[in-house]
């Protein structure tokens, strides 16, 4: 964070690691951070055990990839965690030692009270303050919070259903490869999924808890609460795999005690930063994840009225490995450096 | 009818035709009459003209398919429509008027009064009293609403909220060939469903009627309250497309006055005929589409209480081809036979 402060006036650029830079989530982290024109000056690829020694071109250099381990940080401002939650633990402290900031993708630090959990288009005043750990939500979560919060400024937001369904790059490389395998060979077995994910719809993304939710449910109500800073929302979460590689969406009524048009609903979408209201359905305009792979906005679209309660329905899409991933991580590291 | 009243004693069998022989539901149901044990005597195979002449094995027999013309039903007892609504609006008044009984699957007279609309479990005593047309629900309503009817008899259902998940099947063999060739060539075009299908999920079946729904959600909503003969039922539906051939899907929220317990619901589905419970959350045992391919009963599971409001979430998967089609027109005859 000190080192980002210096810095600010761009004079000599940001020193990046990016830990977790082989999977699926890094990958796109690296190629973005050179589109998005983040002022780089080093970039330090870092991963588990089996990566290190692996060369991975960026840009029109070629970078080798080192151990992620505790004194991998020095010198560094901001460090991205792209990899399992397990490295985040053990890695991000030394992170905060080196005095970098740790952003992390995990879910690790997310629900921890002083640790902010950032939308920047939705609570980036939450930047404000930290110790060095910046938790960066679910996938599923920032698509969600991406079309709740502008309904919920709009009018208090009394009940939320969602039913979210998510690619199988939401489990990383190792979901993708699972699906194509499948794709390949019907009988290759499940590993990365609970159930087949080709030609199937699987009710359990990540793990099933005793109490009879999955983790992921868990993890989009707790999340949602936390970054709307609505600890008492009503929100029910069932969270399906399908099996789509790219891009997460979600079936979503929000009920408020003033029922919000679907007028009212787009024009507020409309005015939001980050999300796209793509709603002609009389033409088959509507969100799709193959419309909105490879893109940064939130698809907003079918906002029509709940006629049983008046609440209004809609459907929602991102790109999980960007906005639910890479983009919304760097734009964190952006609001910092431009925050100062 | 007469005719089935006569011969309920199975001295000589049922004369039965069917019309869409060739497509993807008539080939299960012709396949389903003879595993079934189905006491049939004469098998007549109609189609549309481009099917005309084609050759069909069923059993050890190979019979020609005729042409579906109003001149086609004499001599039969039950014709079964497995074709298009045109085919059904032309041609079942002429299987009436030749002393038959059309058992017809499409949505054609699904919501004319008078019309019995039947899934045999739910409501069979509506078969009672009809003209010669009875009429089978839309794939998606059946699964649905053989979860629901157990639950509406043990707890007066106030609201539903249903997220469906339909394979491509439902758009019969055109829609399992279009997911096919795209899967093979990404840029093949979508013509069948509004975008692309593979790896994607389309917020539409059917067609986009001009109040924001698609005709697939007001089926699913004005014949489920029509079987469940709850014409006040608020039932809010939004229909998906996803990439699987067959097994249609439903994340589903029932509210009622008096909570149904998670465990009580595993009760009555039991005890109720053609659904089966499989709900063993931390042994990874839910309802998949694959899981209940190729078979009759809907299967239900991730039975929990929606702890925002009290209300039964779980998640529902039937075969659309069987029980969401074939298997469900061929219970309607054998209740008629039964009955006599």
């Amino acid at each position: 964070m000190e080192r980002i402060e210096k810095r600010r006036d761009g004079e000599r650029g940001v020193d990046v690691g990016v830990v977790g830079a082989t999977g699926a989530v890094g990958e796109v982290l690296i190629r973005l951070l050179l589109e998005r024109g983040f002022p780089l000056r080093e970039l330090r690829l870092l991963a588990s055990e089996r990566s290190v020694g692996r060369r991975m071109r960026v840009g029109d250099r070629e970078l080798e990839v080192h151990r992620a381990e505790p004194d991998a940080f020095d010198g560094l401002d901001v460090v991205f965690f792209a990899a399992t939650g397990g490295l985040s633990k053990e890695l991000a402290p030394a992170v905060v030692r080196a005095g970098a900031v740790a952003i992390d993708k995990s879910s690790t630090f997310r629900m921890e009270p002083g640790v902010p959990l950032v939308v920047p288009e939705v609570n980036g005043q939450a930047l404000r303050e930290h110790d060095g750990i910046i938790a960066c939500p679910n996938c599923t979560t920032i698509g969600l919070v991406m079309a709740l919060a502008p309904l919920e400024a709009h009018a208090r937001l009394e009940r939320v259903v969602a039913t979210t369904l998510q690619s199988v790059s939401g489990a990383g490389r190792p979901g993708l490869e699972e699906l194509h395998r499948q794709l390949e060979d019907d009988a290759a077995p499940p590993g990365v999924f609970a159930a087949p994910i080709a030609r199937n719809v699987v009710p359990l993304c990540d793990r099933a808890m005793p109490d009879g939710w999955s983790s992921e449910e868990h993890k989009l109500v707790d999340e949602t609460r936390k970054i709307l800073d609505r600890p008492d929302l009503a929100l029910h979460a069932t969270c399906l795999r399908v099996p789509v590689e790219v891009g997460h969406s979600a079936s979503v009524i929000a009920e408020s005690a003033d029922a919000i048009s679907p007028a009212d609903a787009r024009a507020v979408w409309s005015a939001f930063p980050g999300v796209e209201v793509v709603d002609d359905w009389n033409a088959g305009v509507f969100p799709t994840p193959r419309a909105v792979e490879g893109r940064d906005a939130v698809l907003v679209g079918r906002a029509r009225s709940d006629a049983a309660t008046g609440g209004l329905a809609f459907f929602e899409a991102s790109d999980n490995l960007r906005k639910g991933a890479a983009t919304n991580a760097i734009q964190i590291a952006e609001t910092l450096i431009a925050r100062g």
